[in-house]
């Protein structure tokens, strides 16, 4: 993905996919997201067409990812949690792993979840993990609290925790203050 | 949408849509919505193709609307309730009012259910109505309970409870016993 012809632009010679991402979300949220073009990011990131194609087929791309790294920061603390917590405490302590951005990505985690909240449709790009992390959820339930995966109780708690923690990550996301796993937190607390 | 002329076939005189949309919801869970074309629908159903698509312009259009009806006697019911009622006890009520479709739909109904959870794409359909209903909850919340339609507590209580409710909903249509309104009921009593 780098180039390593001299280039006279001043460009720099190897492209960092975060830095467009966080380009191309910006631009998403300021203008909208049917109002900015791949050719707008591709200018404004200041990279080729070709290049952006090739790192994010599509704009769509462009949003996705990042929350994969909130999954995998989840699944990892949830499997690290002591055997004697209920299922309850250990989810709320992943929650707060999970939800824990790095600080160099609070911002660009920021406009990816407004700019997710303003267009629904990009919410199908999202499905796919969100029903894995729904089934992690479930499963980690049933296995710690007893049941099976299938009974009403586990499913309808896992949803209701895993829209309760999404509904927190966006509310941070549109009002700007604080750390978003204090806010994750603070919603979980509300069952507790 | 009924025909008035002499017809020696032995259909029926006047198209009725809820019969129409039985027979493709029926079609749609048994063999999979992509696998069933508008064809397929109006052939099943003893309809032409044309008087199909003036009652239902798309094979989506088949899936959605039915739930409308669940939308309006949940709100009627939530306006009904005494104003002494916490916000949590009249939401619960107006659920259980909500769920409780008609005998006569309830076969329609688990089919209808069955086939969106089946294709997460059909969900878009949905996407205005639940946002609507989330609404009129975090409103209802906030007026009875206090605080705005904005607070964090509010907007976590009321997508988690309309997750609760919906995951439900889906549990029911997949393991086929019992009424509809006790299972919602239910899944909302381990909130209470």
């Amino acid at each position: 993905m780098s180039s390593t012809s001299d280039r006279p632009t001043g460009r720099p010679r190897t492209i960092d996919p975060a830095a467009v991402s966080l380009v191309a979300l910006r631009l998403f949220d300021e203008q909208g997201f049917d109002a900015v073009s791949m050719d707008d990011v591709a200018t404004a990131a200041g990279v080729s067409r070709r290049s952006l194609f090739r790192l994010f087929p599509s704009k769509a791309s462009l949003v996705w990812g990042g929350l994969d790294e909130f999954a995998v920061r989840f699944t990892d603390e949830l499997r690290l949690r002591p055997a004697s917590e209920s299922a309850w405490v250990a989810l709320r302590a992943a929650y707060r792993v999970g939800a824990t951005f790095p600080d160099d990505t609070i911002e660009i985690t920021r406009h990816r979840l407004r700019v997710i909240r303003a267009n629904p449709s990009l919410e199908r790009g999202g499905e796919a993990a969100s029903t894995a992390l729904t089934g992690v959820i479930e499963r980690f339930m049933a296995e710690r609290d007893g049941g099976s995966v299938d009974d009403l109780a586990t499913r309808v708690r896992a949803h209701a925790l895993a829209a309760a923690a999404s509904t927190a990550l966006t509310w941070w996301a549109t009002h700007g203050e604080g750390r978003p796993e204090d806010v994750v937190d603070e919603a979980l607390a509300l069952f507790g």
